[in-house]
């Protein structure tokens, strides 16, 4: 299994996926093994425009890899992509190299995924259909059931969301009894079989300041939280271990992450401003519960930067990094 | 003004209060300049429980400062306090301390006030009154005009905040212009006379994921926060740089805290779950646009350590230094 290549999506034509995607291949480390869905054209001119050498193959799903390059299965833009100026002309066939490279990894032809930035505002006016996110997006073109969970990590911190891109004020009617099962739920079963973490300890924040303190400060833990939480540690049983609902304000203290394996936040900024605040730069997200390996750059399109030669390529190589290693955990628990 | 002493109240008598207090008094390099507003028999009792050694002297506002021992203010109990007990019929005395301690700092007795950690609960129960907090009982006792600004303060982090401890679900209504001007206001001042920092770079959160992305993620940035951001540059003028809003997430990664003195978050977690992950444990409590210095320890009372010889003692030393330093610099503002 892990001698497939992994397949990747530069994303946003006009952002620095490409510059991503090219200077990893034109690195002298570089190990091969990677697989590009995109226009081959809009590869060579941004190769061009960094000063990038770098030989792209023509790929199809099956083929063997060549042993040296970058091999490109090719999704034509319908315009040419400029660096730094996004057009919405160009969206579908961004979407449309996701899609290809999603049936690749489904068809048992690519390890798994990762993902370069996309932009939500340049799909959704490009296409004139709202795209709410990467994850979102495969897990419908995946058919998964369940509902995906969104992880980042950086340094020895691992955060999954209960809830992700959610205006503040929807937050607190967005967390559910079933929402905070599941969420528990598949992210034990992600960090048992691609993690390969036995028995992973689980820390759940609260919603509220201090975790409600009793109920003085919110009663969602009380009505919500800890009887769901009650309910996952009954259905796990031995298989993992659930503490909280804990403050989230001292949920990232050294004490309480040295006994945990991963932190579950209820919404975006309480767990991802400290997760960024120690990893911003070498971040990875990672969508557990789809029935592939997706690993993705925790940044954006970053347009100012496209072509400029200074795109920070560490978040691209850890989720390259990760996205090797949790295929072939998972390739292992599912033999 | 900086020979005089500080006020400590140590807070909750069945707490970890008292233990700081005496282990500061007896501590080798114990330098003085503490006036202890306390029970003398309650403190002399937690001395004998923790075997420490301190010689405990009364004391009277405008009395000279014993040349060794630790001075108390004596403000008697109601009942014996038993670590790890408390009992709500201390809770008016434990107040009573602390409007003795406030009046000594107003009189020119003490040059500022350092507080122990009280317990919410028991003094709402105690006094059948609701008590919301430290900051806002000194505000209301000292007549300060305006609002007092909660600041903590670990490692090289200044984190304010614009709504303090509110159920999640109430914060976005908590966040009006007004109290945003008030707040940035309140901290700029703080931060040119206490902290003598001229004119500081002051960085503010938005209240949405990824500070609302131009309105797809909630609108109270567009609508309420920048505009208050505008006034309040308009009013600073040169006296401070005022940046923002910028997404939570962000606001503490390294990049941006190098071009910061401070950090400014619409909510609780949002700005402190950063901060703690850097400085549990030795992070101090502030409060601006008080008529006198007031700092605090980070924590609460820690009834299951009272008298265990166990409680760290780490954001206490930092809450006495900095009340000092601040101290001495608005002496000099103001001279």
């Amino acid at each position: 299994m892990t001698s497939l290549p992994l397949a990747v999506t530069p994303g946003e034509p006009a952002g620095i996926g490409p510059d991503l995607v090219l200077q990893t291949a034109a690195d002298a480390a570089w190990p091969g093994g990677l697989v590009a869905f995109a226009d081959p054209e809009a590869l060579a001119r941004r190769a061009r425009e960094l000063g990038v050498m770098v030989t792209l193959h023509e790929w199809a799903p099956g083929a063997p890899l060549p042993s040296s390059g970058l091999p490109v299965y090719p999704v034509p833009l319908a315009q040419p992509a400029e660096a730094g100026r996004p057009d919405g002309a160009n969206a579908a066939a961004t979407l449309a190299a996701l899609d290809r490279a999603v049936e690749a990894v489904l068809a048992g032809h690519c390890m798994g995924l990762v993902t370069g930035p996309l932009s939500k505002a340049v799909i959704s006016d490009g296409t004139s259909r709202p795209f709410s996110g990467h994850t979102e997006y495969l897990a419908e073109r995946a058919g998964a059931t369940g509902h995906p969970v969104m992880m980042l990590i950086g340094g020895n911190l691992r955060v999954a969301l209960v809830t992700t891109h959610l205006p503040l004020r929807a937050v607190p009617d967005a967390i559910t009894g079933d929402k905070v099962i599941r969420v528990v739920r598949t992210t034990a079963e992600a960090l048992i079989e691609d993690f390969a973490i036995p028995e992973p300890r689980i820390l759940v924040t609260g919603l509220n300041p201090h975790a409600g303190e009793g109920g003085h400060l919110g009663h969602e833990e009380q009505q919500i939280i800890e009887p769901a939480l009650e309910r996952i540690r009954q259905e796990l049983g031995d298989r993992a271990h659930v503490e909280g609902p804990v403050p989230g304000d001292t949920a990232f203290t050294p004490r309480c992450l040295r006994e945990a394996d991963t932190v579950i936040c209820m919404y975006h900024d309480q767990g991802l401003a400290p997760l960024k605040q120690q990893a911003f730069g070498g971040a990875v997200n990672v969508s557990l519960g789809l029935p592939f390996v997706r690993t993705s750059v925790d940044h954006g399109t970053a347009f100012d930067l496209a072509a400029s030669g200074n795109a920070g390529g560490g978040s691209f190589r850890e989720a390259i990094a990760l996205a090797r290693t949790l295929a072939a955990n998972r390739a292992r628990a599912t033999v």
